[in-house]
């Protein structure tokens, strides 16, 4: 079982996308637990106050220590793990990837601390193990960002997908953008699902199949295709296609 | 007034995010508005269907294309906008961005389709403008896609932010991580914040600030520091640190 802490300022924002689809299913199975800390109920001051002026000036405000390593210490204290990691959500943060998600599911207890973006206070970083940004945008806080790591990380605890659901996680790992699919009607609205799929033809289809998600990589993600080990068949289809120079 | 909308499976996702901190403050002072499409009232299928197996075999379900092709008619005739954008969220977009985020919030209309990722008709492509990614990891579904292009696009829209929260977004854009953050106490469980943010000079805090926020993106975000036009100033602050041979 995966225990997953969100400490957040904003708990009531977690209220639907927890309960919904695939995080919803491993919460009832027991697969993973999921415990929101409200931050504010972790400050000692009168008024609950979370956040104060910057040292030095400058505009915005900055999240103080105290309430966020009061919450920490909580949380480490409520579960006994082996394995834990404390990651905050900022956008200084390594960018999160598959890899990371994949770490993240060997875990026992994962602390998600979410950060608004006017700051938290510096000292936060020496009780973190990790620095976790979503991408090169700003959020107002961690919250989306600690929702992506949950759900994909929670996809790769064992049991959680249906053998079938993870076979897409297979398709992304292989370093290709997927394959286009289709599904009825054969014709919708002029629009016609490719011939070779209707053949039956399963030599053809796979050909057709691998031909696409390399054309898709090479055009939309030359930086994924730069990394891909490229088969002989690979390199065959991609010369049919006329991208027989780009290796 | 910029209108959002989500077409989902599962609109009760939402039920939270939307409602607390900045896009709550927008939606209330009318600055943008966010509707949900359930995908699903769109279909004509007598059980509601709306997904089904793919042509060609192979593990998984297509979303079919009449709901999504329909539900994106609605949201089309619902409102008349000189400038609209209609994006799907799937892995096979490309990577979000603020220059996107930029880009978006200077349209009047903005459709979300919510892929699942087991896949999407491929036909639904001929009728968006856009397909984008959160990153390279694996998640669900489109939701939290949705969720992160619909809060840092709304941040931009003018009004959403108050003076002092939209410096956050100004530091980001020159390319640099931001400097570090302090606030009260001075010493918090023996860590003290740097003597010079409280002496009073603004000129050595202005130092120590373009220093550490140089350091940061050097050490955390080599991608971003080569992209940086440095200054003189900067070029000797790197020196100081000993990092002078890096530009």
């Amino acid at each position: 079982m995966l225990l997953f802490h969100i400490l957040t300022l904003f708990p009531e924002f977690f209220a639907g996308p927890l309960d919904v689809s695939i995080l919803k299913r491993a919460r009832e199975k027991g697969l993973i637990k999921i415990e929101l800390l409200n931050i504010r109920d972790f400050s000692r001051d009168k008024h609950k106050k979370v956040d104060d002026y910057p040292y030095g000036g400058g505009a915005g405000m900055v999240m103080k220590p105290e309430p966020i390593f009061e919450a920490v210490d909580f949380a480490v204290g409520s579960v006994e793990a082996r394995k834990r990691r404390i990651i905050l959500l900022s956008p200084q943060g390594r960018i999160f990837n598959q890899e990371m998600a994949r770490e993240l599911s060997c875990e026992e207890h994962i602390i998600l601390i979410c950060g608004h973006y006017e700051g938290v206070d510096e000292r936060v970083k020496t009780i973190i193990t990790d620095e976790v940004s979503l991408g090169d945008f700003v959020l107002t806080g961690g919250e989306i960002p600690a929702l992506a790591v949950v759900d994909a990380t929670s996809r790769l605890v064992p049991g959680v997908l249906g053998s079938y659901e993870s076979v897409s996680e297979e398709s992304f790992s292989n370093g290709l953008l997927e394959y286009p699919h289709y599904t009825r009607p054969e014709v919708y609205r002029g629009l016609r699902v490719p011939e070779v799929l209707l053949s039956g033809n399963h030599r053809e289809i796979e050909l057709f199949r691998r031909r696409e998600a390399l054309r898709r990589t090479l055009e939309k993600r030359p930086d994924l295709f730069k990394k891909l080990k490229l088969t002989e068949l690979d390199k065959k289809l991609l010369e049919e296609m006329g991208f027989g120079c780009q290796e």
